[in-house]
């Protein structure tokens, strides 16, 4: 392709770009203007890409981690031949657009949206993560190439071999999330990731220089990585260099230091962080784009020839129909194979996974062993999940038996995250993101959960299929004290929209948790673990009860004897709090219900009948749960909990001192019933 | 001081930490044992420090940033004369004691406890900052190093004139938060302050290859820091000579690269994960103690003359008498000076803040615009308040005027904090903590708190009087869309115990909030203020009763004429939306009263005749609010608000398509009545 031609192109995005921005009166130019050539060279030459199925599974993922540069990817997606129209770029941040502020994710789980707070979303093809809290793409992308990684271990280099491209901006590299997954990605070796490093010396508030002025590249030279430079993001042929130099080095990640000015060539602006967050203005937009050759009357104008350039680069689509050929063959070759990688990219276990947990045995144990043994149960049925912890499986409990390790060396199963809870998060998500890889999960002590709630809320913004194990799940950890006992953090979970949390309250509990979340869960849920043995709950119903009960979020453990008087409400280890409250009412003649409530977003999907069997409307409710009492008026008259911070001291005397007992639950409902 | 003698004590921190996890059958043994010659070369012969004044302003700060080797401190401050006994370290990991599982700071603020749920907590003389969650130590002791290098500045250095010392492991720097602080440090060059990174190669889940193999030491020089290495622990003098060489660079912070054992010399444990999180088991500190020459059946032993060892290398006690001195001649030589230092120490701002604060006149302005002249207002009285914003102070309006920024040149009160907010909220944590820095604050979009929530719960956890202004604080931001919209996230600091959370509704009450922050309040408090302009609320009572409502977390806005019906409750923006709803329903005949709730904390800490004042039993309650409705059932019978996430749209529509509105507040209420 000529120079001339390129410059056209790219301009082109430049110009698409702060026309968008200027019709929203809202936006961020500076970075589109100044980084059109890298998208550019990525979508027209580099990538391995089909604009007509942006769902191909092998297809190279690209994530722009300074999502507030969206108009550079949408416009450059719209001249790619992706479903996006000019009309969706004119309605840039509008409601019910496809081109919102940030990017984000198409997720195949609208589909099947369970009603749970998910919006009415853009989809826009072609955007693998959904970006804007800075430090998360960068993050994601570690998360899709080690999912590339694995699965291209796992199926063979026939069906996955390809690569993952990043645009990060100054202020990702400033985020300790990215710190912590750079630092992952050099650890294992994450050959195939490429990451162009947009250094324009501009922040929000002034120079970067104001606040950043270390050296990047000698920082992820520590970490591992290959470092490249290019000293003007203008000159293609050195970004095409330092392209074929990132690709050639397999072993380590990559990332290309691009020198540019943000704004440019806006006359008046470039180079200042006025460019960074706010539209040109008309002005400023007829100067640049005269600063570049163009009409400064068009607008939305795409020069003929622009799209088929971009197509004649694009080796994508041949590429596609050759894997297209492999596959088939690939597919035919090995029936089980196949159904494996069906499974894998539909998100689902294989056939069996929920009878090897109902034949699990109930167990007097804490319900991090019961989760334990529920991942030694279904590990067989699920060869493509990964997962693991932040340098706490083995008090988690959550590695899978038999499974390898995820190193350099070896794409297994289970992953060493190190101390690294942010980190994790968002890997996690790029692990889901990516496809193929059945509910990642990331673990970690519960209370552990503010260090990583960036990458939690993203979860459930994307309705990604991961699963977040938190143990360690109240006080009664005992000894390491309130710093590492959650209180507040169930009520702070609750709190976001689509995600479920589930905390159940014995070892079979445990494993319908875990059934329910791999079997019939799209989204991201939460599983609470104890640390501390749990007795199996004495259901009037038995173990069906809990298979029927969990699921649905809520249900009845046990009835009294004649009229209940009054319903105690638990959740977790608090659920066998109830029971033995129940019993002293039960001596003192008074009737009360025992409910087990371990999801409250399951249980509020449920229809009202459902939920007055378990709840009746009337009858005076106490819950007792070990932690705040925040949100639980919704289901109950009064609440035991725990509204202040926790103590060191051994977890028993703990729930004592801090009143989680049978007694002080009790002695509420006798307030309750008046006596 | 012999060799022989340092050996001693080193052997009796050594022995005292095992037998105290042993006692507990709880804790960790191996950071105490490898680690022990570093803090007693820090606390005998090293640090400044007076064991009889743990409050000297001048004082050397030393932070234990890798907080599970809690012992390893404890043990030392005994030794080293401080008011922890024998008995106290006995009680490791009681009830009450203090000697928790982690160290938690001593709080001045616990004398003037809101009994807003902080703990009985264990006071332990010596212990700067709360440290246990990796990562929160070592970035706290930026924010000591900061505060140490303003006031040297602003007081001079007669008065202020001191260090900062770490011990820090593996967990702690992988952590991202240590990544942010330890960059913001490099970048302003605070040369005071020494890390100690205990490179013991083993980390929970086994040895630190599994997830961490980077360089540490280039990655610091990549921060600007000074790197130096010593490979043996128990060589002091190569120790001492590392310490000679951080202390003599005043412009780089300095890391020790420190090998050790972990565990050493335990036969059976040292180098394995093994003696990292356990007791040795009492076999084991049998076998330990006789490595060390020590008498096996020996429990809690102290040889003669350790006591004395650690007293007569202390030049501490002979440093505060001199500065004693000196500080009373300086306090002499200027009065206003003197005055100025007693109110930074208390905490306090100078006289007349509150009246300049009542002297703003009310506008139709963002509550960000408000609190930017609120800044205005009261900068002339706080002239140790230092803060500043994570890479958004242009847009969250947080910048003291003519009071200069914090740079390696120059200690102004405005901190750049860089795209790090995590690292921000620790260092904030810091500054607080070190004494002399009046209200410090960090600031961002209220989106971002999730970044930060692990430092923010800890200055809940340690009553730390700071500030956290986010502002943006909820979907009327508009067209970034929900990845920038907060929707959970009040309800998710309202569920953090000890957290005063304080939504202004309109200029005045800004005003008040800032007030009420600054003259009032101990421990922690959130500032939410809005993107979007607000209209001045018309009041009854006028702007007093802003004033006389704000502190006690809700009031009276206004009543209708006649009888009210329903009670309209709102907060922040919203307080808007339910005057206008008011107004519809009046004009249907029904009489609504609005009240503005801005802090849930400060209106729960009312007694019940002032709340029910305000919010009358038996009368029906709507509230509004732009974010989820998670809890608000505590006060009202029905609420508007949004319990999903937000999207990309002009925030108005956003509102309006979200059922934020005057019309949806009167039908709820309509409902309500049963009209």
């Amino acid at each position: 392709m000529s120079s001339d031609a390129a410059a056209l192109s790219i301009n082109t995005i430049r110009t698409l770009s702060i026309d968008a921005v200027q019709q929203a009166n809202s936006g961020h130019p500076g970075l589109p203007l100044a980084f059109a050539p890298v998208a550019y060279l990525l979508y027209a030459e580099r990538m391995k890409h089909d604009p007509a199925d942006p769902s191909w599974p092998d297809r190279d993922r690209f994530v722009l981690s300074a999502g507030h540069g969206s108009m550079l990817q949408y416009a450059t997606l719209h001249l790619a031949g992706y479903d996006l129209t000019l009309d969706d770029l004119k309605a840039f941040r509008q409601w019910g657009s496809r081109t919102p502020g940030h990017p984000e994710r198409e997720s195949t789980d609208h589909a099947t949206d369970t009603g749970n707070g998910i919006p009415a979303s853009p989809l826009t093809p072609g955007i693998e993560v959904t970006t804007g809290p800075l430090g998360q793409g960068i993050s994601n992308a570690v998360g899709l190439a080690a999912a590339e990684q694995f699965l291209r271990e796992h199926f063979g280099s026939e069906v996955q071999d390809h690569r993952t491209y990043v645009i990060a901006s100054d202020g990702d590299l400033m985020e300790g999330v990215a710190s912590e997954a750079a630092s992952f990605a050099g650890h294992v070796g994450l050959g195939r990731l490429v990451v162009l490093y947009d250094d324009n010396d501009i922040s929000l508030d002034g120079p970067t220089s104001l606040s950043f002025d270390e050296d990047v590249e000698q920082r992820f030279q520590a970490y591992g990585w290959q470092t490249l430079r290019v000293t003007d993001v203008n000159d293609l042929d050195a970004l095409r260099a330092a392209l074929d130099e990132a690709e050639a080095d397999e072993a380590r990640p990559t990332l290309i230091h691009v020198k540019s000015i943000i704004g440019w060539p806006s006359p008046n602006k470039q180079g200042t962080s006025k460019a960074h967050g706010s539209p040109l203005g008309e002005d400023e937009v007829r100067l640049t784009k005269e600063a570049l050759g163009w009409d400064p009357d068009a607008r939305f104008l795409v020069p003929d020839g622009v799209r088929e350039q971009f197509a004649a680069g694009n080796r994508g689509p041949a590429e596609h129909a050759a894997w297209k050929q492999r596959f088939a063959a690939w597919r035919a070759a090995d029936g089980d194979r196949a159904a494996a990688w069906d499974a894998a990219w539909a998100g689902k276990p294989l056939p069996g996974l929920k009878a090897a947990l109902r034949a699990v045995p109930a167990e007097k144990e804490a319900t991090r062993i019961s989760g334990k043994r529920a991942m030694a149960a279904f590990a067989p049925f699920v060869p493509t999940l990964v997962g693991g912890a932040a340098d706490l499986a083995s008090s988690t409990n959550t590695v899978l038996p038999e499974a390898g390790f995820f190193t350099r060396e070896g794409a297994g199963q289970n992953v060493h995250f190190g101390v690294r809870e942010h980190g994790m998060g968002a890997i996690v998500n790029g692990l889901a993101a990516h496809g193929g890889i059945v509910r990642p999960y990331g673990s970690t002590f519960m209370q552990f959960v503010d260090y990583m709630r960036g990458a939690v809320r993203l979860s459930a913004l994307q309705n990604l299929s991961v699963a977040w194990v938190y143990t360690h799940d109240s006080v009664a950890l005992g000894e390491d004290g309130p710093t590492h006992q959650p209180v507040e953090h169930l009520a702070s979970m609750r709190a976001i929209p689509n995600l479920t949390v589930i905390r159940p309250g014995d070892s079979v509990e445990t494993q319908v948790a875990w059934a329910t979340v791999l079997e019939d869960l799209s989204g991201p849920a939460v599983l609470a673990f104890s640390r501390q043995g749990i007795a199996p709950l004495p259901r009037d119903g038995g173990d069906e009860a809990a298979w029927a009960g969990v699921p649905r979020g809520g249900y009845v453990v046990s009835d009294p004897e004649g009229e209940a008087a009054v319903v105690l409400v638990g959740t977790g280890a608090e659920v066998g709090v109830a029971v033995a409250a129940a019993a002293l009412l039960a001596q003192q003649g008074i009737g009360a219900r025992v409910v087990s409530l371990p999801s409250w977003e399951l249980f509020d999907a449920q229809d009202e009948a459902y939920r007055q069997s378990v709840l009746p409307v009337g009858l005076p409710a106490v819950s007792v749960e070990a932690g705040v009492t925040f949100g639980w008026e919704r289901y109950v008259d009064a609440a035991v909990g725990i509204d202040r911070f926790g103590a060191s001291a051994p977890g028993g005397e703990l729930l004592e001192k801090l009143g989680i007992t049978a007694e002080a639950v009790a002695e509420r409902a006798h307030q309750l019933l008046g006596d």
